[in-house]
């Protein structure tokens, strides 16, 4: 008949059946018991997936409305801050601070390397006004992994809000906000949450709710003490995305047939298919070290445009991956595996890759790339990751 | 089997079945060309609807997002504005314009009342440093409709800006924009466009353009002029509503192969029907002399509790009707007759009301309410409305 549309893009992801056929359904109105109930099932799934105990917010809004929310409640204008910038989205959280008026104290990191604990550390002591501190969980635009973890050990012993984005770590590799101490922890619907793009979702430590308390904040539309309010009621400030909500009902269901630990196992098996993927066709990944378990980031070889090779994946395989953004552009190609991805797509992708990486004039080392992929799949999701 | 639920609230509405399927299509990557041509095509439907002949934006956000959006975007911070305070929405604007610190003059009008020019003239001569009227075209607290088209007469002579939330009005009663004069006029998915909540569209006149680019805003969300430059190139600023989008480009094809003359004069005859079909139960509406197309709403008779009526057309007879809010709740039922809605829906919502107003200790006039009220939709499909 045809070659099948395969999504392979760092968000967003292919959606499952089950989620598809909820946002099918007719609109039920907001306002009503059943879907109150609604509001409090997703509350419990939100809770575990986010490792924390308190109310998650659900903001009808695609990511970037959740880190400015953020943004603009937790901080108020003239305030220092450190942003971590290891690639676009970092930059984002520096460019909306600098809307918002506080000032900010950059800490740059090559792109594909991550940040560490230390140099955080360094950061806070030269500038020991810093307030807050902006960082990815997974830096979607180089698909690096930043030390969550480490981090938390820092600012949480010092009076400065660790504030993540997990837009594209959420449900997609282990980030427990409250046994890590991170303060803000958001991220989308549209990752490891398989649903369409639209909804976003927040949630704050206590001491950061005391800073929201104090900061008085003059946004009306992401008011997350509004909303939190709302939401210990079973509510929504205002009219929410219905059909996704009820959408990440049924995800959430998903996930807790799964088991969080099993959707984390997978995701970095995958991870480990692609790595060993690229690696046997004798590509390079750009971040070698500290990396998500959404994404790959495959540096082209010289001479080869990472557009040429995603055109021919997507025309000639029906394989859509993401190129490089801003000074990445045409350096590299994202695959990404996260959200209702499995093996089967990953093989395709790895082929699709393979073969527009020859039409673009690019060599493959290895004839069994396909073979060792999936075997590193099926050791890794034996052996697990060690953090699991 | 069982009786079907039925949705007669004035937003969300229900959905056409060719919408519904396209909200589950898997995704798409909204930075590939195929979506690029879906934002142009959308373009073309809201801008015919709109009466507009610049861009529409589309913002993944409730219609509360749009109005923040113009607030925050059009007017600096202790700037003065008028108000029009009919009902619940009217007052939203004045909430919102202390929030962004806009110093506002309060026309307040009894609910149930729409303003008139001749007020608002008034209160501009009395304070000629007001640089907006804020307005419903629908108030969907009360169901009353503004004269947004005498309004703006007054408006469009003064460098005032008009912003008009065209809520429950876009895509139900006419509103044209440009013919008008309106400078800001905005509008939520869920309600006209027979689309779930989530999407909310703004379009500005050349005069607003130029105050947004004078405004400055410190909104990095709702940023207008980034996203006009963005919807130019078949884009949008940040990760869009994708299957919210895909759903929108179905509905507006709908409206185009109804065209839109014969979508506003069924929305007339839906009016003409459910205010005979009161009447004819004895039942007197909230609004007596303007009224919007999309609902109405139902004064209780004394002793009568709204939410009791409410509770039983749920539960016995599966139509889900909305209540009053704050100050009206229990007083009004409001019932949607907007967006998916036909006769027999409508036929059928009716029956559900007099039978719960009997049920909760009420009393029906007369026998045959509903032939009256399914004679005045025929009658009204005929006549038309003298405006259309």
């Amino acid at each position: 008949m045809r070659d099948k549309m395969r999504l392979l893009t760092p968000g967003p992801t292919p959606l499952p059946e089950e989620v598809r056929l909820t946002l099918a359904l007719d609109m039920v109105h907001h306002r009503k018991p059943g879907f109150t109930a609604v509001l409090r099932e997703v509350q419990v799934g939100l809770q575990e997936i986010f490792g924390h105990a308190g109310p998650v917010l659900i903001l009808t809004a695609s990511g970037t409305g959740a880190m400015w929310g953020a943004v603009s409640n937790l901080f108020k204008p003239r305030e220092r801050v450190l942003v971590i910038e290891a690639g676009k989205f970092g930059e984002r959280w520096g460019k909306m601070a600098g809307t918002h008026g506080l000032d900010c104290t950059i800490l740059g990191v090559p792109m594909g390397k991550a940040v560490t604990a230390e140099l955080v550390t360094k950061a806070l002591d030269a500038n020991p006004d810093i307030s807050g501190v902006f960082v990815q969980a997974s830096e979607t635009s180089t698909g690096v992994l930043h030390p969550i973890r480490q981090i938390a050990e820092v600012t949480r012993r010092r009076n400065v809000m660790l504030v993540v984005d997990g837009i594209s770590a959420v449900g997609i590799s282990p980030c427990p906000m409250d046994e890590w101490g991170i303060d803000c922890l958001l991220t989308g619907s549209q990752k490891g949450l398989m649903l369409p793009p639209g909804l976003s979702f927040v949630a704050l430590s206590p001491r950061a709710w005391e800073r929201a308390e104090q900061a008085a904040p003059r946004n009306f539309y992401f008011d997350l003490l509004g909303e939190r309010k709302k939401t210990l009621a079973g509510q929504t400030l205002f009219t929410p995305g219905i059909n996704l909500i009820q959408g990440l009902h049924t995800s959430l269901d998903l996930f807790r047939q799964a088991g969080l630990e099993t959707v984390y196992r997978r995701q970095w098996a995958l991870t480990c298919m692609c790595r060993a993927g690229i690696a046997a066709m004798g590509l390079a990944p750009l971040a070698e070290r500290d990396y998500t378990w959404g994404l790959t980031s495959v540096l082209m070889p010289a001479g080869v445009d990472g557009g040429a090779v995603l055109k021919a994946a997507a025309e000639r395989y029906g394989v859509v991956m993401a190129g490089g953004q801003d000074q990445l552009k045409g350096r590299i190609v994202r695959i990404g595996h996260m959200g209702y991805v499995d093996f089967g797509d990953l093989a395709v992708g790895l082929h699709a890759l393979a073969r527009s990486l020859h039409l673009a004039g690019g060599y493959t080392a290895s004839r069994d790339y396909l073979e060792q992929a999936l075997a590193a799949y099926e050791q890794a999701l034996v052996e697990g990751h060690p953090a699991l």
